[in-house]
């Protein structure tokens, strides 16, 4: 279960991410509140997992010579067990996830733009649905399954709750492509609705949703191309000498060269 | 830019999350045929950016001596500019972010479900796109902008196409909630969908789309609550004597104890 | 027993915080002088652990075809056993803790303050002294428990040594607060010693150690009282436009949204 | 400031860390209690710096082309400006330490023992205050000044509120060592309470309060030895040769060697 | 096999270093055009690899109370199984190694420098190789056994092809020391071929190929000395006042700390 | 400097790197002396570094109402000042590159091979020596040109040592490829000397050492192939039930979806 508390997925990053988006929120104060709400509930939810973990635990073998009866395993599993939940914990829960790799700051996202957030959000709660489906298939303590049943529904929830966000801000042909308030008279005109066919050997689908007809944004058509390389061959200068590449990468800085060659 | 090469939305994670999201899919072949396709399509954009850097800092300053004209400035700021440039790099790009943060491969979401990794795909793209339009606005030079005005197209496109597998698979009420292969009757009922209201001292907004009406999956009616602690108080058990908490923390277990306090 | 090597309690830690605070020594030279011995002693305790480890690994099953006959699976798991010591390290010790997260330099304290480093000391040999004994626990090898013994005893003299730095330094009522070369003037006078209550429903205990009486610094009296807001609700300005926020984030800067909208 | 926010020494960090000990707490129930109080508090201070970053960043300066007044850039500094704060999160604060490193879940510590938790936490509010008064030293700004002094404040609250449970734990003789529940009996009677002096070329201060006299916890006698090699020269078995070294690390396993040279 | 893939041995390290140190080529071009090359052959492998994963993971058990029949569990740790394949993945591969560490962007090394980028692609190899070797000794399975030959046989290539390189750049003795581009003049001349010998009560081997006879780049003869203190203690100053060190640490600045101290 | 102190090419990397692979070591027990003389003295270096940093920073400026006079802001480049120096450090070393990223004990090789480790030591001094002859290029100080003079020289040395181990192990021809113990039999026969061309339109070189003519390790020819697909189509399985990929996914397992869709 600590993937469900300290991982990517997890409810420490849909906290924080929340928060942070709350706290940095600019534009219309009720989406500010609302995200203030919904990061608070979810310090709950870091609880009920924590507890369900440090619980877990106290089932836990200890030592090599205990006896690893078969539902003193379920408990450890369920609870992620590594070794550091006995080596650094003392049996608690730790802010790692399920293969103890430390929660990371850079999983929080909070970009100043509303709906890029949204995304983020339906993201994390569609990837936090599905772990904690993944977690309820795993086990067949009822305690346990009733306590992801629970999450499961604020998931659920947390899904339309972000899109219901999304739908205010303008549904699909509103707030795409985001950010919307860049000029798409600045963008390449010829890249913009196309899809760049990399076979080496045959062309893709041309009759996909994405290939033709109008596109999900509204705004413009759906083509196909080939790819094609664009602009010439790369090519960067010599090397600058005092970033000591080996000499006979200099070639053609002649009298630099000389002048360090007769140092030697 | 290196934040577009290295970055938590740059595009050694787009070319990886697609590529990887492609290998790992199970279901309707084409989705992973065209998911490989733009995959290999990212690689481009980062030779692009790394070319980029590349020649923006042939005319960075190597030593404090130098004379730090303006322009020099402007070329090392859009190289995104870190002493490990010249340091570790010889003047080239690096797999880092724009604060010389190791690219991380926790970033890479592929997570089995089509729908799931299609929202971290619009995510990816979004907060790119964001990210391209930033770089825009903060750069003078032709070249420059017209290489971003490049990416940010693609962008546009990327974005409408993991939309358009999102409508194919069914659109807002097809897809969600995600995952849709989990019985619904199986999750709580009671807060499946419920705004929880967090605020202590008022009620939260109970007209806001998210509060009131038809869910946007179509399978529920929102409505709000007010949170209430959920559960008695947890209690943990006595700690294991073997994990060797203070003496005071183990009240209740004086038998043990006493064996313990004996053997100082 | 990889936790002891490369975890944040471990010798790596330990050894290169005491050569850092050493290096960075400002004050009494003795300190420093002392620093460097014991960091000098950790290392001998890295090569014993890193030893027993490589040991414990030679019975080690390299193979799944293998017998894992009881006593090689006791030698693999005291050796802190991971695949990467196979397939990394052909079965040596390596710079990682027991989940296989390599050691991090972030964990390396030396603030220039003195008696802020002695705390890091005494919690970093408190910790690691933990760990000792939960990994004493945790086997029945007489020659492991033998060298455990040692290091623990080792952890028990450095957390007097550390705190007899403490001591020379003034003792509780001369050390604290850290640091204490800032003026106390200068702090908030109305909650240097006050504990705040954050219960929603009722006042958290007043007769605690930490809620009346002399603060331990000698320096207040402590008092209780309950949280509330402090200052107005935070207000932040209209976002930039050149950060592109989402338009509808835009209310109130009309003339700027127009211009944007023109555009596409 | 965002080092207060995301650094080791930061409030996400000690929020966090109070709330893990809380939620991990076995024992007497008021710690846990009160542990979760000032948890509970921490989430305001988080609040509060992430908007004084996000106010300080509004007047940074988005482009090369503009005016970099001297305000701006004191806003900019004092914000912690790194290029994300532009690029990725559109002028708001983020999960990061002033480098720009993402806040990392290894740096909470909640160990099972409740002694050595309180250190943590010392030693956490010890580092913080210093930190919070450097950035004291560094602004001129009244309203931040006023921020920091406020911060400065719980700090030494903070400090005195873990030193005051130590104390109801028994102060030094009775805390110390840490773990209390570890009989001392069995470890090494040699060197628990010995300085080793590790000089090549003299012996260490005999003086100093760490090296003679009754130990800080009352249960020894401190002493000074010199350093001296214990054990013999360690003796690693040869490679296995499924592990695959060098054919030259190998003598003395001549039939095997012989063997695989046979297959080249 | 998750080392294979994303760890620091692994394929996507060989893919972007070898593509980096293209992208960033400085000097003759044929160079450039053959790492592109073979860094594009590695997604291939990265490819082959994850695949495998995948297809490994099939028949791993997802729930505790299901069999574990022994070749399902033999896939499974072939596949370098870890919770987060179920959790996170749903059975796929990640850009993890094997303890589930993320892939890290910091192991690409691409320097500038022609012969050293060269080094580090024989030491990538070196120990890739080394890694399919003992995972070819790891299985019994003749499908993995015979994909792993390959690898191992394009490993042997790319050692011998990173060699040639070095050859054509002048072989030892013309390509070191690296950089050499840097003038030996410069560099102290008593250290440059000389053994430093360390230990405390005898001196090291004096007959091995690196303690006499001809350096191995031709430029200097190799000698041992006797390790001994450079330079004289290193002296600090006092600690700046308003990095606030302890009071203790100040001494000598009398001025200073009074003023600090009337302000308590 | 910190790069060189903290930063992959650096001193600790370097340090722990040889004494990790003297711990580890199997065979001959004079590279394991070796290996202990040359770990024991990088620490040195480290030493000799970070007092040059602390030196550096002692002029750096405090506060932004500082002068920030030239020479002032040359030491604090020099000594490769980032926020936390003064924030975190008190103006002191830290175990951070130069871009404030902590070290990382994955940089640490020891791999149980003599000779790949021999190999990563070779390419860590030519990177670590590139390292400092660019920071010998940034300074104008005597002092700091004349300690980078002397550490260039010793990596001089120390790239010439590994060489000459490699020489004592049988150079190129008995060396490669590493591993030497696993027999080259199993190997795949058509690709272990083939390089393989990956350009879509055109052949690479043929005529480059690495193309033709007697492979490096004498024991093969190399050729050129271009190169083609390998196997059929990868053709994963149906996503397992209970991993909750999206309905779609499922086709073919009618009844089981029929289930989970009556569920609903």
């Amino acid at each position: 279960m600590q993937q469900a508390i300290g991982g990517i997925e997890g409810e420490i990053r849909v906290c924080m991410q929340y928060l942070f988006q709350a706290w940095n929120s600019r534009g219309p104060v009720r989406y500010r509140d609302m995200l203030l709400e919904t990061g608070t509930e979810e310090i709950a939810h870091i609880e009920m997992l924590a507890t369900a973990v440090a619980l877990n635990l106290e089932g836990a073998p200890l030592s090599l010579q205990e006896d690893m009866a078969k539902d003193k395993v379920i408990g450890a599993v369920m609870g992620g067990m590594n070794p550091q939940h006995v080596l650094s914990a003392g049996l608690g829960a730790m802010a790692v996830d399920s293969n103890g790799n430390p929660f990371n700051g850079s999983w929080i996202i909070s970009s100043g733009n509303l709906a890029a957030d949204m995304y983020a959000n339906v993201m994390a709660e569609s990837t936090g649905r599905l772990l904690a489906t993944r977690l309820w298939e795993a086990t067949d303590d009822p305690g346990m399954k009733d306590m992801l049943s629970f999450l499961i529904a604020h998931d659920t929830m947390h899904q339309n709750q972000w899109l219901a966000v999304l739908e205010e801000l303008g549904g699909l042909k509103g707030v795409h492509p985001i950010p919307n308030s860049f000029p798409q008279s600045q963008e390449n005109q010829e890249f913009n609705y196309t899809f760049v066919s990399t076979h080496i050997d045959r062309m893709s689908e041309t009759d996909a949703r994405w290939a033709k007809g109008q596109s999900m944004d509204g705004k413009g058509e759906f083509s196909v191309i080939t790819a094609e390389p664009q602009g010439g061959e790369p090519q960067l200068g010599a090397p600058d000498p005092r970033g000591h590449a080996q000499v006979e990468q200099m070639d053609g800085q002649a009298g630099m060269i000389d002048k360090i060659k007769d140092a030697f």
